[in-house]
């Protein structure tokens, strides 16, 4: 059996979307399902997760026959929900109601193969919850992580902490402007730099994204969507295929980073074209190297 | 005497702006002004536009010291006025006041040199000045055009009726998105190509510019600039370079398309550095160049 190449952790979990184009409701979401679906074109995975006594099988047959490792989630309790909506413009998601479930108290311990693993993906969750995972790690390589404005609001404190633990900092445009206290996204990802992480991303959803470096600065494109049905889980998508490229691949120097970007770009913008993980769960990695392509055609010059 | 060419209609203007980083009062300003200019780096302008017996000689001597021709220019009545400030992000003028002036009523009779240049730019300006320009260049090679918020709605069947005679158009994300009555960018430059150009460009300010032609797609990155001190004349700039580019070349294939796309984009980028014309008056050659292969590093992956 393969090991585990990557740890994720993050919520497994049951969301209910409306979008413009449409509504989804109890479908499979959650920041490490979307994140470790995409890195799974690249790697294996293994999530650290708890999912409720009520969570579908079926949910969890899909992460496994994706190769995804499911040793790491627990059962207990309920499940984590999240219910939300996006507007006309569908820039940012908006919250009606989160139920944490078992994940408000949730205490992981690793499988012992977890705490091997050369790259952790902390995807959006409790910065409490992150730094647990991390620390049982005995010799990580890359250590990537995601948060979201909630976490900025309640634990600012604690998600500093996270920040300085890692080589790779993901944040949104807005989240980026709120926590440094800036509308200038350059003096944020500086702010960001000096906290320790070698690289800080900026996720821009239709704009792209920016990754800064203390002395480098590169710009990914966005995919020209026409039609997006239903943009949850993008960011995650866009890490777990970003971190997955890495894992593969072995090698985290800047230039690997960049290319890494464009797979994260490009899984992500199929994830939009449909709702949940349906796009995802069709797409084909002949259809992933084609996109890459025309990511090579749309920034040429 | 060097032949003028590309001809440039709109406003020479004198502007009063305060951004947070600042304000200028009674400096210059208007799309002529920051177009010509930036073009100034690559070929030899000249001028359509009408100034008020108050405006300074200096300014009509800045122009011709940057070998731009202001034969075009007549003098009469009161000049252009316009009033402005930004809020924090820096992403949208607001309009306190605008005085159109000598230009309420202007019917400019080209110079005869003018009527053969083979480049235009209509830069932003009423639709019906921007006919009355273009029908009397004889035999236009490249007809580029730009457009604000204020005509979409005042006059948007005469904005249309331009739309169709040029090849280039230039809009920025919130006039395409208005205009089109769409919040896909997509789609808007879909809209934007069925009235005729072979080019839409969408300007999105911070987060760089799209171009869209009928089968393919390009991407530009904006320059991360840490200390933005007044964004007036960005779109102009960027106008006038990329044409300016084109112009010098005589080349319009999507190759050179693109690159004229980046050379706007990095004029542009030193625009914003200070108030009025005072980052470009004193930008050099060399200076483009170095910034023009920064861009080439920030899209490369």
């Amino acid at each position: 059996m393969k090991m585990v190449d990557l740890v994720i952790v993050g919520s497994v979990a049951i969301d209910s979307i409306e979008t413009p184009f449409g509504k989804a409701d109890n479908v499979l979401g959650g920041a490490a399902t979307y994140s470790s679906i995409a890195a799974s074109f690249f790697c294996k995975p293994g999530i650290v997760a708890v999912v409720g006594n009520d969570f579908p099988k079926e949910h969890l047959d899909l992460l496994k026959s994706r190769g995804i490792d499911i040793e790491g989630i627990e059962k207990k309790g309920a499940s984590f929900r999240w219910k939300g909506y996006y507007e006309y413009d569908m820039n940012e998601a908006k919250t009606i109601n989160t139920e944490l479930g078992s994940f408000a108290d949730f205490k992981p311990q690793l499988p012992e193969e977890y705490t091997n693993a050369r790259y952790v993906f902390l995807a959006n969750i409790d910065p409490e919850l992150q730094l647990n995972v991390l620390g049982q790690i005995k010799k990580p390589k890359l250590v990537v992580m995601d948060t979201m404005n909630y976490w900025i609001n309640t634990k600012r404190e604690k998600l500093l902490e996270v920040m300085k633990k890692v080589d790779v900092l993901l944040l949104n445009d807005s989240e980026a402007r709120q926590l440094f206290q800036t509308p200038n996204l350059v003096k944020a990802a500086g702010n960001a730099l000096e906290l320790g992480p070698k690289y800080a991303i900026i996720k821009k959803g239709e704009h792209g994204a920016l990754m800064f470096t203390k002395n480098s600065h590169f710009s990914a494109p966005s995919y020209p969507l026409e039609n997006i049905k239903d943009p949850t889980g993008c960011g995650d998508s866009f890490a777990g295929a970003f971190i997955g490229y890495l894992a593969k691949t072995g090698d985290e120097s800047e230039q690997h980073i960049r290319k890494a970007i464009i797979y994260g770009s490009t899984i992500a913008s199929f994830n939009a074209e449909d709702f949940s993980l349906n796009r995802l769960k069709r797409l084909t990695k002949q259809e992933i190297e084609l996109r890459y392509r025309e990511f090579v055609d749309i920034r040429n010059f």
